[in-house]
């Protein structure tokens, strides 16, 4: 989380934190049926029945008393208190707004492994610009991020959503272009004729198929595919400037250039389709490590407009730390202490060395060095083996004979080595 | 927060997180009848009333029926579940354990000012150790905190519970222990006459207001108040027991030394009387803030005893963030970002200018330079206005001229010079 928040602070983006809890209605009816569901609620305080009649009460209709009983609920995701958030301060916000916000969302799931009902979200967005070099920034934002992390190798994968307009146009049907998709994604695993006969299961028609066959050898560079793409949908006027949004955005980041991450454009990506009116990412972990996406987001033009506030067109993406960490852990590429453990115990041996040894830990840590005494005047293997079980490198050991020597006993506890020296050779090896 | 965080664990601390919920039964009479009815509760999903009886439904008893459509509530402070925590994890915890939690917690109240529903706690701890160098340590962790804040001149005021233990015996009665003290505290403002008079309506008898008389004249040095006390409690078993671990604790930090707070004896301090057993801690702020308490604590011998695991002595404290915030304020402490703002923007002029200034951006972020482009080519005016109001101290202009000379003109735009510098003069600047 510390690399991400320096990452995005170096991008320019600020942080907001919102209440938990928010509203019932500002969050119902947000997030479809299931959504409404998951939302966890907070009882009313109080004698909260009270309001409830007693028709009602003998009816046991639990969706109906809901809305009596309770009028919090708990977030559920960081995307409708953040446009909550805009509208109600739209005032004092100075636009473009760039902000980025990681906190807990709750989802009333059934907890399973890697399913959490509380978990973190971390999103970052500018609203109230449609300037393209945003999507050239989250690019690089990502990139930046992953090669912070070690996490070298991953593929943003992007698209536009005119572009999937376009195709559905071609297909001659937007209610087909899910299929469609999901159809093209298996191109990989069941090779062209594979797909082409999913297609014609799902009922896509034989001269809908043919006049996509570009999508089947979409192959080459990044600008190859996009020439692909113009001759596909040369005849659909939304289609080609998708295609001209998404030729910005890659030709821009090509002349940047990536740390570690490739960009690729992947016209089968139709995430929150119902959602996103622009660019569509999505982020894949590095090959040989199989995880679903690491990250993903979108531009919007309409985020705010259930709040009654309209065209402010947004552009976001967000990480998933979760599946994040499972990756880091995956390949290895925790430190071995991710917080800042204590360097050095001193050992206790009794009052008076503790009080020299007090008096040491006073400058290391005024040097910036964790250092802590053990508290009680403990048999040595026990206090060694504090040391060990909290993973401290290094033990101070002063008793009488260094107390009058004004010296310190330091062991190296993974090499077991022993030097005796005075404070500042205390100082200079642990700094 | 980080500052507090970096002194926590430059002590040794480790962070841990609870989740925000528990099992109602786990928060439910920990904190008297007023906290049962400040915890919010959360309404079970799905069809919650399924196991509500038809008899309890027509009564409409809130209280009773809350037990059955609610199983989980919000944590109401950070006690309880860290009490929790460690019996459960009792087998995989090394102890002394040394911790520290910093998480919003939640409470039912009417929101006011300065009091929030949701609000953070910050709370550091050791289990596990009856050491007095965890007191001792304590008080040098407040004035740690305190003196990195520079907030200057805070009064860590000390007393113990078994010093209580022994007035209450020297008077006579522990039911009448809280009236003693609360009369005693009032000694600056109404006088000793005036103290007498309260004791005696409180039912304080006459011969125990005369065998307390030396707390009438606590005055002097630490060492001094200490003989003082010495000289009432003579008789007093668990009270000498009491002052010979308060002699220890202020001798030792006496011995040390504090950066800017102050330690103090108050043997009117009486919080969490039930509670605590040995030490109590609170600090108030610097003389002129009016301000209650800014962080109080304490030695309690049976922290997780409520959850069956007896024996674990503990010592903690906790800050008031909320008050440390007000009284930062008042003082004019704060930084005036306290965030990582951006340091410099660049101008947008259109697309070629902004290429260029995006490689630019590419290596000032790399030198961990906060920097942005302005993402649309605005009038000047509206670039230069988002700039004031986001408190971006650079702007750096960038057009055909500077494109064709390698250079980039820096403003500072509160003093309103430019120059115009290449990119290495550029990163010598703001670096």
């Amino acid at each position: 989380m510390d690399i991400i928040k320096s990452c995005f602070t170096n991008y320019g983006f600020q942080p907001i934190e919102t209440p938990s809890f928010e509203n019932s209605e500002t969050l119902m009816g947000k997030y479809g049926e299931e959504g409404d569901r998951l939302i966890f609620k907070i009882l009313n305080s109080g004698d909260f029945l009270r309001k409830v009649n007693d028709v009602m009460m003998t009816e046991k209709d639990s969706i109906k008393i809901t809305s009596k009983i309770s009028e919090k609920a708990l977030r559920y995701d960081l995307t409708v208190p953040f446009a909550r958030y805009v509208v109600q301060h739209q005032n004092d916000i100075t636009f473009p707004f760039k902000r980025y916000q990681i906190q807990p969302v709750w989802r009333a799931d059934r907890p399973q492994k890697g399913r959490f009902r509380e978990f973190f979200q971390c999103d970052a967005d500018v609203v109230g610009s449609k300037s393209l070099w945003q999507e050239v920034e989250l690019v690089q934002l990502y990139d930046a991020v992953f090669s912070k992390l070690k996490l070298n190798g991953a593929t943003i994968k992007m698209n536009n959503r005119k572009i999937l307009s376009g195709i559905a146009e071609v297909i001659g049907a937007e209610d087909k272009l899910i299929d469609f998709t999901v159809a093209l994604d298996k191109l990989d695993k069941i090779g062209e004729d594979g797909v082409k006969k999913e297609m014609r299961e799902k009922g896509i028609s034989e001269s809908a198929i043919e006049k996509v066959q570009p999508l089947f050898s979409m192959q080459g560079t990044a600008n190859e595919q996009l020439e692909s793409l113009k001759d596909l949908l040369s005849a659909s006027q939304v289609g080609m400037q998708g295609i001209e949004e998404l030729s910005f955005i890659i030709n821009k980041v090509s002349q940047l250039g990536l740390e570690t991450a490739t960009l690729a454009i992947d016209v089968t990506l139709a995430r929150g389709l119902n959602y996103y009116t622009g660019a569509i990412f999505e982020v894949s972990a590095p090959e040989g490590v199989s995880m679903g996406s690491i990250g993903g987001g979108g531009r919007y033009d309409d985020l705010t407009g259930i709040f009654g506030m309209k065209d402010v067109s947004g552009v976001g993406i967000s990480f998933g730390l979760d599946r994040i960490y499972l990756v880091l852990e995956e390949l290895d590429l925790f430190p071995s202490t991710v917080t800042a453990n204590t360097k050095v115990l001193f050992i206790n041996f009794g009052e008076a060395e503790s009080l020299y040894a007090m008096k040491a830990i006073k400058q290391l840590r005024a040097k910036g060095i964790n250092a802590e005494l053990y508290p009680d005047n403990a048999k040595m293997g026990k206090q060694m083996g504090y040391a060990d079980k909290r993973d401290i490198p290094y033990t101070i050991l002063a008793g009488g004979n260094e107390m009058e020597a004004g010296t310190y006993t330091l062991k190296n506890m993974k090499s077991g080595e022993q030097d005796t020296v005075q404070l500042n050779g205390v100082i200079q090896i642990l700094s």
